[in-house]
Protein backbone atom coordinates (compact mmCIF):
# COMPACT_ATOMS: atom_id res chain seq x y z
CA UNK A 1 0.00 0.00 0.00
CA UNK A 2 1.25 3.53 -1.46
CA UNK A 3 1.34 6.65 0.72
CA UNK A 4 -1.45 7.88 -1.14
CA UNK A 5 -3.59 5.08 -0.72
CA UNK A 6 -2.89 5.02 3.03
CA UNK A 7 -3.87 8.80 3.48
CA UNK A 8 -7.26 7.79 1.61
CA UNK A 9 -7.91 5.08 4.39
CA UNK A 10 -7.20 7.05 7.12
CA UNK A 11 -9.16 10.06 5.63
CA UNK A 12 -11.99 7.32 5.63
CA UNK A 13 -12.17 6.16 8.98
CA UNK A 14 -11.87 9.49 10.36
CA UNK A 15 -14.84 10.51 9.29
CA UNK A 16 -16.92 7.06 10.07
CA UNK A 17 -18.54 6.17 13.06
CA UNK A 18 -16.35 3.66 15.70
CA UNK A 19 -18.62 0.82 15.09
CA UNK A 20 -18.09 0.59 11.60
CA UNK A 21 -14.35 1.29 12.15
CA UNK A 22 -14.22 -1.85 14.05
CA UNK A 23 -16.11 -3.89 11.57
CA UNK A 24 -14.19 -3.29 8.65
CA UNK A 25 -10.79 -4.04 11.29
CA UNK A 26 -12.13 -7.21 11.84
CA UNK A 27 -12.84 -7.83 8.29
CA UNK A 28 -9.09 -6.89 7.31
CA UNK A 29 -8.10 -9.60 10.30
CA UNK A 30 -10.84 -12.03 8.62
CA UNK A 31 -9.80 -11.38 5.28
CA UNK A 32 -6.03 -12.23 6.21
CA UNK A 33 -6.65 -15.49 8.01
CA UNK A 34 -8.66 -16.40 5.39
CA UNK A 35 -7.30 -15.97 1.95
CA UNK A 36 -4.16 -18.16 1.46
CA UNK A 37 -3.08 -19.22 -2.11
CA UNK A 38 -4.25 -21.51 -4.55
CA UNK A 39 -1.68 -24.94 -4.55
CA UNK A 40 -1.76 -24.86 -8.28
CA UNK A 41 -1.54 -21.53 -8.97
CA UNK A 42 -0.54 -19.67 -6.87
CA UNK A 43 -3.73 -17.15 -6.78
CA UNK A 44 -5.09 -15.46 -3.81
CA UNK A 45 -7.88 -17.84 -2.87
CA UNK A 46 -9.96 -18.23 0.44
CA UNK A 47 -10.16 -22.75 -1.22
CA UNK A 48 -6.98 -24.32 -0.98
CA UNK A 49 -7.43 -24.43 -4.84
CA UNK A 50 -8.64 -21.43 -6.37
CA UNK A 51 -11.75 -20.82 -8.02
CA UNK A 52 -10.25 -20.60 -11.82
CA UNK A 53 -8.03 -23.72 -11.27
CA UNK A 54 -11.59 -25.50 -10.40
CA UNK A 55 -13.81 -24.59 -13.06
CA UNK A 56 -13.76 -27.13 -15.31
CA UNK A 57 -15.32 -24.90 -18.11
CA UNK A 58 -11.67 -23.03 -18.22
CA UNK A 59 -9.44 -24.42 -20.60
CA UNK A 60 -6.63 -26.76 -19.38
CA UNK A 61 -4.48 -26.95 -22.11
CA UNK A 62 -3.24 -23.20 -21.66
CA UNK A 63 -1.03 -21.49 -19.12
CA UNK A 64 -0.75 -17.90 -18.24
CA UNK A 65 2.05 -16.82 -16.51
CA UNK A 66 1.82 -13.80 -14.70
CA UNK A 67 4.25 -11.51 -12.16
CA UNK A 68 1.63 -11.52 -9.43
CA UNK A 69 -2.16 -11.22 -8.70
CA UNK A 70 -2.86 -8.01 -9.06
CA UNK A 71 -1.81 -9.17 -12.80
CA UNK A 72 -3.95 -11.87 -13.39
CA UNK A 73 -7.30 -9.77 -12.35
CA UNK A 74 -6.40 -7.03 -15.29
CA UNK A 75 -6.23 -10.05 -17.77
CA UNK A 76 -9.46 -11.76 -16.38
CA UNK A 77 -11.11 -8.16 -16.95
CA UNK A 78 -10.27 -8.31 -20.32
CA UNK A 79 -12.51 -11.46 -20.55
CA UNK A 80 -10.37 -12.64 -23.37
CA UNK A 81 -8.47 -15.39 -21.70
CA UNK A 82 -10.34 -18.54 -21.11
CA UNK A 83 -6.81 -20.85 -20.03
CA UNK A 84 -5.63 -21.22 -16.85
CA UNK A 85 -3.22 -19.42 -15.11
CA UNK A 86 0.37 -19.09 -13.09
CA UNK A 87 1.69 -16.39 -10.56
CA UNK A 88 5.15 -16.47 -9.71
CA UNK A 89 5.35 -14.04 -6.79
CA UNK A 90 7.27 -11.56 -8.47
CA UNK A 91 9.99 -10.95 -10.97
CA UNK A 92 13.93 -11.95 -10.97
CA UNK A 93 15.41 -9.06 -9.15
CA UNK A 94 19.33 -9.56 -7.75
CA UNK A 95 18.57 -6.01 -6.76
CA UNK A 96 15.84 -6.84 -4.19
CA UNK A 97 17.33 -10.23 -3.37
CA UNK A 98 14.89 -12.30 -5.25
CA UNK A 99 16.16 -15.04 -7.36
CA UNK A 100 14.48 -17.86 -9.03
CA UNK A 101 14.16 -19.79 -6.00
CA UNK A 102 11.85 -16.84 -4.79
CA UNK A 103 9.30 -17.34 -7.06
CA UNK A 104 6.89 -20.53 -7.60
CA UNK A 105 8.86 -21.61 -10.52
CA UNK A 106 9.58 -25.28 -9.20
CA UNK A 107 5.79 -25.66 -9.00
CA UNK A 108 5.26 -24.04 -12.45
CA UNK A 109 7.92 -26.67 -14.09
CA UNK A 110 6.29 -29.31 -12.63
CA UNK A 111 2.86 -28.20 -13.61
CA UNK A 112 3.94 -27.81 -17.33
CA UNK A 113 5.80 -31.36 -17.61
CA UNK A 114 2.78 -33.39 -15.87
CA UNK A 115 0.22 -31.46 -17.46
CA UNK A 116 1.59 -30.54 -20.82
CA UNK A 117 0.11 -28.08 -21.69
CA UNK A 118 0.07 -27.12 -25.59
CA UNK A 119 0.92 -23.28 -25.25
CA UNK A 120 2.19 -21.36 -22.07
CA UNK A 121 2.03 -17.41 -22.44
CA UNK A 122 4.27 -15.37 -20.45
CA UNK A 123 2.61 -11.76 -19.63
CA UNK A 124 5.28 -9.92 -17.68
CA UNK A 125 5.46 -6.48 -18.55
CA UNK A 126 8.98 -5.60 -20.80
CA UNK A 127 11.05 -4.17 -17.61
CA UNK A 128 14.52 -4.93 -16.79
CA UNK A 129 13.45 -7.74 -14.50
CA UNK A 130 10.55 -8.58 -16.58
CA UNK A 131 12.95 -9.37 -19.50
CA UNK A 132 14.86 -11.37 -17.52
CA UNK A 133 11.90 -13.13 -16.05
CA UNK A 134 10.50 -13.78 -19.18
CA UNK A 135 14.06 -15.46 -20.72
CA UNK A 136 14.75 -17.39 -17.81
CA UNK A 137 11.33 -19.35 -17.68
CA UNK A 138 11.49 -19.50 -21.56
CA UNK A 139 14.42 -21.82 -21.30
CA UNK A 140 13.10 -23.67 -18.58
CA UNK A 141 9.76 -25.10 -19.68
CA UNK A 142 10.51 -24.71 -24.08
CA UNK A 143 11.77 -28.46 -23.22
CA UNK A 144 8.32 -29.02 -22.35
CA UNK A 145 6.05 -27.29 -24.37
CA UNK A 146 5.23 -24.16 -26.82
CA UNK A 147 6.26 -20.80 -25.14
CA UNK A 148 4.53 -17.47 -26.37
CA UNK A 149 4.94 -13.96 -24.57
CA UNK A 150 2.17 -11.34 -25.18
CA UNK A 151 2.80 -8.73 -27.46
CA UNK A 152 4.45 -4.92 -27.05
CA UNK A 153 3.79 -1.95 -28.99
CA UNK A 154 1.59 0.84 -29.55
CA UNK A 155 -1.04 1.02 -27.30
CA UNK A 156 -4.69 0.90 -29.01
CA UNK A 157 -5.73 3.98 -30.02
CA UNK A 158 -2.29 5.64 -29.01
CA UNK A 159 -0.76 8.35 -31.31
CA UNK A 160 2.30 7.61 -32.82
CA UNK A 161 3.55 10.89 -32.39
CA UNK A 162 3.05 10.34 -28.08
CA UNK A 163 4.76 7.02 -28.59
CA UNK A 164 7.73 6.82 -26.49
CA UNK A 165 11.25 6.07 -28.86
CA UNK A 166 11.49 2.14 -27.61
CA UNK A 167 7.77 1.47 -27.69
CA UNK A 168 7.79 2.65 -31.02
CA UNK A 169 10.86 0.71 -32.41
CA UNK A 170 9.50 -2.68 -30.61
CA UNK A 171 5.94 -2.12 -32.82
CA UNK A 172 8.31 -1.32 -35.63
CA UNK A 173 10.13 -4.64 -35.10
CA UNK A 174 7.10 -6.79 -34.20
CA UNK A 175 5.45 -5.65 -37.16
CA UNK A 176 3.10 -8.64 -38.53
CA UNK A 177 1.80 -9.39 -42.06
CA UNK A 178 -1.58 -7.96 -42.50
CA UNK A 179 -4.69 -10.81 -42.52
CA UNK B 1 -2.20 24.38 -33.79
CA UNK B 2 -4.25 23.74 -30.29
CA UNK B 3 -5.32 26.71 -28.03
CA UNK B 4 -2.13 25.60 -25.76
CA UNK B 5 0.22 26.08 -28.28
CA UNK B 6 -0.87 29.22 -29.38
CA UNK B 7 -1.40 30.71 -25.54
CA UNK B 8 2.34 30.14 -25.66
CA UNK B 9 3.33 31.55 -28.72
CA UNK B 10 1.35 34.91 -27.63
CA UNK B 11 2.91 34.89 -24.23
CA UNK B 12 6.47 34.60 -26.22
CA UNK B 13 5.98 37.28 -28.50
CA UNK B 14 4.89 39.85 -25.79
CA UNK B 15 8.29 39.32 -23.96
CA UNK B 16 10.19 40.11 -26.80
CA UNK B 17 11.76 43.05 -29.16
CA UNK B 18 9.78 44.45 -31.62
CA UNK B 19 12.30 43.37 -34.20
CA UNK B 20 12.70 40.34 -32.91
CA UNK B 21 8.99 39.41 -33.57
CA UNK B 22 9.59 40.99 -36.68
CA UNK B 23 11.60 38.41 -38.07
CA UNK B 24 9.49 35.37 -36.39
CA UNK B 25 6.88 36.72 -39.03
CA UNK B 26 8.93 37.43 -41.74
CA UNK B 27 10.51 33.42 -41.07
CA UNK B 28 6.99 32.23 -40.93
CA UNK B 29 6.27 33.82 -44.48
CA UNK B 30 9.49 31.96 -45.48
CA UNK B 31 8.90 29.28 -44.17
CA UNK B 32 5.20 28.86 -45.59
CA UNK B 33 6.67 30.19 -48.69
CA UNK B 34 9.51 27.30 -49.21
CA UNK B 35 8.01 24.00 -47.48
CA UNK B 36 6.41 22.01 -49.75
CA UNK B 37 5.62 18.46 -50.35
CA UNK B 38 7.61 15.97 -51.66
CA UNK B 39 6.53 14.83 -54.98
CA UNK B 40 7.69 10.98 -53.78
CA UNK B 41 6.47 10.68 -50.45
CA UNK B 42 4.50 13.40 -49.86
CA UNK B 43 6.80 14.43 -46.20
CA UNK B 44 7.46 18.01 -45.79
CA UNK B 45 10.51 19.78 -48.07
CA UNK B 46 12.12 22.46 -49.02
CA UNK B 47 13.24 20.40 -52.25
CA UNK B 48 11.13 19.27 -54.69
CA UNK B 49 11.97 15.63 -53.77
CA UNK B 50 12.38 15.34 -49.88
CA UNK B 51 16.27 14.17 -48.22
CA UNK B 52 14.92 10.75 -47.13
CA UNK B 53 13.92 9.97 -50.82
CA UNK B 54 16.65 11.66 -51.94
CA UNK B 55 19.68 9.23 -49.72
CA UNK B 56 20.88 6.84 -51.10
CA UNK B 57 21.57 4.85 -48.18
CA UNK B 58 17.98 4.75 -47.26
CA UNK B 59 16.85 0.97 -48.18
CA UNK B 60 14.33 1.11 -51.08
CA UNK B 61 12.88 -1.96 -50.90
CA UNK B 62 10.52 -0.90 -48.00
CA UNK B 63 8.29 1.84 -48.10
CA UNK B 64 6.59 2.85 -43.96
CA UNK B 65 2.83 4.12 -44.84
CA UNK B 66 1.97 7.11 -41.84
CA UNK B 67 -0.51 9.32 -41.49
CA UNK B 68 1.15 12.41 -41.55
CA UNK B 69 4.82 13.94 -41.46
CA UNK B 70 4.34 14.11 -37.73
CA UNK B 71 4.44 10.05 -37.42
CA UNK B 72 7.30 10.22 -39.97
CA UNK B 73 9.47 12.31 -37.84
CA UNK B 74 8.32 10.20 -34.59
CA UNK B 75 9.83 7.03 -36.50
CA UNK B 76 12.41 8.52 -37.55
CA UNK B 77 13.72 9.38 -34.16
CA UNK B 78 13.95 5.99 -32.78
CA UNK B 79 16.89 5.52 -35.59
CA UNK B 80 15.73 1.95 -36.18
CA UNK B 81 13.68 2.23 -39.60
CA UNK B 82 16.17 2.50 -42.52
CA UNK B 83 13.70 2.51 -45.20
CA UNK B 84 11.60 5.04 -47.44
CA UNK B 85 8.32 6.60 -46.79
CA UNK B 86 4.89 7.32 -47.82
CA UNK B 87 2.99 10.09 -46.32
CA UNK B 88 -1.05 9.74 -46.47
CA UNK B 89 -2.13 13.33 -45.56
CA UNK B 90 -4.58 11.72 -42.84
CA UNK B 91 -6.92 8.77 -42.70
CA UNK B 92 -9.89 7.80 -44.00
CA UNK B 93 -12.61 9.81 -41.98
CA UNK B 94 -16.20 10.17 -43.59
CA UNK B 95 -17.54 12.15 -40.79
CA UNK B 96 -15.03 15.01 -41.06
CA UNK B 97 -15.52 13.97 -45.39
CA UNK B 98 -12.26 12.50 -45.81
CA UNK B 99 -12.51 9.89 -48.36
CA UNK B 100 -9.58 7.62 -49.92
CA UNK B 101 -9.29 10.50 -53.17
CA UNK B 102 -8.38 13.36 -50.74
CA UNK B 103 -5.21 11.21 -49.74
CA UNK B 104 -2.42 10.40 -51.57
CA UNK B 105 -3.52 6.64 -52.50
CA UNK B 106 -3.18 6.32 -56.02
CA UNK B 107 0.30 8.27 -55.74
CA UNK B 108 1.32 5.42 -53.22
CA UNK B 109 -0.41 2.49 -55.87
CA UNK B 110 1.40 3.99 -58.52
CA UNK B 111 4.61 4.61 -56.48
CA UNK B 112 4.35 0.41 -55.34
CA UNK B 113 3.28 -1.17 -58.60
CA UNK B 114 6.02 0.90 -60.53
CA UNK B 115 8.71 0.41 -57.43
CA UNK B 116 8.07 -3.12 -56.44
CA UNK B 117 9.32 -2.69 -52.83
CA UNK B 118 9.82 -6.13 -50.70
CA UNK B 119 7.63 -4.93 -48.00
CA UNK B 120 5.18 -1.83 -47.10
CA UNK B 121 4.51 -1.57 -43.12
CA UNK B 122 1.37 0.20 -42.08
CA UNK B 123 2.17 2.51 -39.32
CA UNK B 124 -1.23 3.58 -38.50
CA UNK B 125 -2.86 4.30 -35.08
CA UNK B 126 -5.43 2.11 -34.54
CA UNK B 127 -8.41 4.22 -34.04
CA UNK B 128 -11.35 3.25 -36.09
CA UNK B 129 -10.01 5.75 -38.76
CA UNK B 130 -6.81 4.26 -38.48
CA UNK B 131 -8.04 1.05 -38.50
CA UNK B 132 -10.23 1.72 -41.54
CA UNK B 133 -7.31 3.10 -43.66
CA UNK B 134 -5.34 0.24 -42.62
CA UNK B 135 -7.54 -2.47 -44.32
CA UNK B 136 -8.20 -0.07 -47.07
CA UNK B 137 -4.75 0.00 -47.57
CA UNK B 138 -4.16 -3.22 -47.24
CA UNK B 139 -6.69 -4.03 -50.13
CA UNK B 140 -5.27 -1.81 -52.97
CA UNK B 141 -1.57 -2.99 -52.37
CA UNK B 142 -1.77 -6.48 -51.24
CA UNK B 143 -1.68 -7.37 -55.15
CA UNK B 144 1.16 -6.00 -55.70
CA UNK B 145 3.75 -6.74 -52.60
CA UNK B 146 3.68 -8.15 -48.70
CA UNK B 147 2.16 -5.69 -46.51
CA UNK B 148 2.58 -5.39 -42.66
CA UNK B 149 1.30 -3.64 -39.59
CA UNK B 150 3.17 -2.46 -36.75
CA UNK B 151 2.64 -4.38 -33.69
CA UNK B 152 0.22 -3.10 -30.99
CA UNK B 153 0.07 -3.86 -27.43
CA UNK B 154 1.82 -2.92 -23.63
CA UNK B 155 3.88 -0.13 -23.87
CA UNK B 156 7.76 -1.41 -23.27
CA UNK B 157 8.04 -0.78 -19.15
CA UNK B 158 4.24 -0.73 -18.31
CA UNK B 159 2.92 -2.44 -16.00
CA UNK B 160 0.19 -5.14 -17.11
CA UNK B 161 -2.15 -3.66 -14.56
CA UNK B 162 -1.83 -0.16 -15.86
CA UNK B 163 -3.10 -1.32 -19.35
CA UNK B 164 -6.26 -0.47 -20.96
CA UNK B 165 -8.30 -3.71 -21.53
CA UNK B 166 -8.53 -3.56 -24.96
CA UNK B 167 -4.47 -3.11 -25.23
CA UNK B 168 -4.29 -5.96 -22.75
CA UNK B 169 -6.99 -8.27 -24.76
CA UNK B 170 -4.84 -6.94 -28.05
CA UNK B 171 -1.00 -7.65 -26.68
CA UNK B 172 -2.95 -11.68 -25.62
CA UNK B 173 -4.51 -11.75 -29.01
CA UNK B 174 -1.04 -10.85 -30.99
CA UNK B 175 1.18 -12.68 -28.62
CA UNK B 176 4.00 -14.42 -30.50
CA UNK B 177 6.65 -17.36 -30.10
CA UNK B 178 9.40 -16.91 -27.84
CA UNK B 179 13.00 -17.16 -29.73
Amino acid sequence: MGPKTAQRLALHILKRPESEVEDLAQALIEAKKQIGLCSVCFHLSSEPVCEICRNPNRDNSTICVVADSRDLIALEKTREYKGKYHVLGGVISPIDGIGPEQLTLQALVRRVSKDKPKEVILAISQSIEGETTTLYIGQLIKPFTKVTRIAFGLPVGGDLEYADEVTLARALEGRRELD
